[in-house]
């Protein structure tokens, strides 16, 4: 089932530097994970902003939830997430 | 260049049925060709809305305001656009 | 899967009151028999407003927005849904 | 008497693990028994978000905000609040 | 129990002027009908504007949503409603 | 004249619990002497948040400000006013 | 006592032309009136929008909403009024 | 030319009391000059609010800028800004 | 003087095509008309919307209302209107 | 390509003066680089803030999101992004 997310990151700005480092590091690393596990399908940088739009591919809204909160940057998001339906326009059967 | 566009339709309550047949029909087939063509690389239906998500993918933003002010539904959408870029956490060097 | 769907209802106010009476009594129908298949699991309505809260369980947001759309308001209808998971604090395993 | 609360939790950035840890064992303690007593009806987690849909059943609007204010989080929480009517279309008599 | 209600009236500019008047002159009645029964406590108009800010003391929930929606120009109206308690710094036992 | 004044307190969560005491009983004795000299002449507590709804009757706008801006709590609350009227379908010539 | 008003006309764009002419000449003249009378004390064109920002002295709240929804244009206005008070920094006791 | 300007003050709340009186101090001084040199031409308190609405008459955008942001509570207002223009339906040829 | 508009064209659903054409025309006469005047120094259309950000160099926001009011397309439009002044940071004296 | 930028800086209250200037410093000799690259075309301030209207000429939203990225004070900016078209309607070939 798909999601898209948008997630928009606000770190305080008296976080210490190494501190968000660390976090961006590990950020990516989970990231980049699970786009290979091929259930963050896909994720795009809004131009301007500290900000993403995001697709998620997971079983139920219990593993988008469990994924999600699981990112070492969740505590610093506003996460918007839209359920998404197949199109009846999509020319393909499963679009992801 | 990509741009996330996330389109809600509003049509006249008073619009007839048959106006309101041709212009979906239309716009179908008009989606279905631009997907086709590689422009429209994603459209989702949004669980519960009339509204999609959608990606283009086109050379720069006149074209894409080409292709949705041609659009038969266009003058019954709200529209907003988002332009994307890469995102540095992404392990698709392209991703469309 | 359960959504939370939150409906507020906008008839025309020229709508001849016997369209308005049949689409009523249709929408109930509908609902009740989306209820008794276990789909449309809760239904509230908000005090003071045309507007219900309601809970749907079903398979995923395809089949929400099936039903979703199939409702004879539908058009007549702002609709928000928010997809919802266990909450790691309920009693209950499954609460429907 | 039903009432539909969305609560919102945001926990200060700079509050220490021990002592977020502490709030929260005491408000699942807290919800739990109120779940068991039957006036916290229903509580689900909004997909993505620190966030809940609750359902709760008392006899007004007083012990509503006896509860909710007595609640380790309740500083913390952004929290709306809608009373619910029994809808004409349920099919339950009693729908908690 | 008590609600705080505030009610804003738009009525469709093309009414006709008679049926606007009679609407009103039966809101009228109904609305002072409620005053003597006690159950529409307070109402105040808004300077500047066509609306009101009214109490109402009514059983439950239930109750308040027969009232509201069995005004003349309730299809007419946004209506938004909050229960109110007791406050502990109110120096009335019973504050109505 | 008469005011609905809508107050939202929003005290930082880093107050020592003293400091907070202190400013809340000062603000109930405050509270309770305006009531008692008839010029706060409602005061509920709105369900499920640290929030009031008020009515003052006080001799003009300066008045009003005077009384808001003394209260201890003052500098920590979100303040809506409407000044109101009397409402022409009311039973009551000063229904305060 | 004084009042902030700020006033968006919207006419319907298909009220005959010679409706709208006698609407805003008769407008026209009661405002002027009311300037002369000193009640409106002043009228300014809010740069590119139908709109205004007007200052009007009247007795109390009363007066203000008799005046307003006696406009030729309150039907067709989006209103908003604010309180005015004395400010502590002004250099006049009394500015009109 | 003239400019409506509504200023909303937020002081934070751990700004040391002599800090703030001192701003303050300064801040009357220089509106109270300001206006007597007539480019600050009407200056009210809104009332319930830390908040003013006023009129300045300066040359152009560049003077009220300057003019703005050499306020010393201009760190922490929020300030919105609206160009005015001679309303046709004033009596006066320079309402200022 | 420069100002920077953003103007939403909003045409009835139910104008005529040729009304509408009209309108355009002149529009657009009009427009090239006041580019070549100098006073509509920039317009772009903004991508997916019937929208545009422009910039005006006028004498004061007199002639500024004058010039908008008197587009074809004004009844139509929501506009947004920003006084902007020289940027410390410009390496222009004078951008337009 | 063509980007309306909207950036409005919102530095802490407690951001020590020096860090502040040289914060201010930096971004000011960056800006001014990139207005003499030509992909800053416009910078203007908005009267009556600390905020800015900017007019970006960059190849595509990634050389744009670079740039915004890389400003001294990004972390401080609320920043909002519109992609430009050529309008139908303008007079220049290529309106930079």
């Amino acid at each position: 089932m798909l999601f898209k997310v948008a997630m928009t990151v606000r770190l305080p700005h008296d976080m210490p530097r190494a501190q968000a480092d660390e976090l961006k590091s590990t950020e990516r690393a989970v990231a980049q994970q699970l786009q290979r596990d091929g259930t963050w399908r896909h994720l795009w940088r809004v131009a301007g902003r500290y900000a993403n739009v995001s697709i998620f591919d997971v079983a139920d809204a219990d593993e988008l939830h469990a994924l999600l909160t699981a990112l070492p940057l969740f505590p610093y998001m506003d996460i918007e997430v839209e359920a998404l339906c197949r199109h009846p326009s999509s020319i393909h059967d499963d679009d992801r």
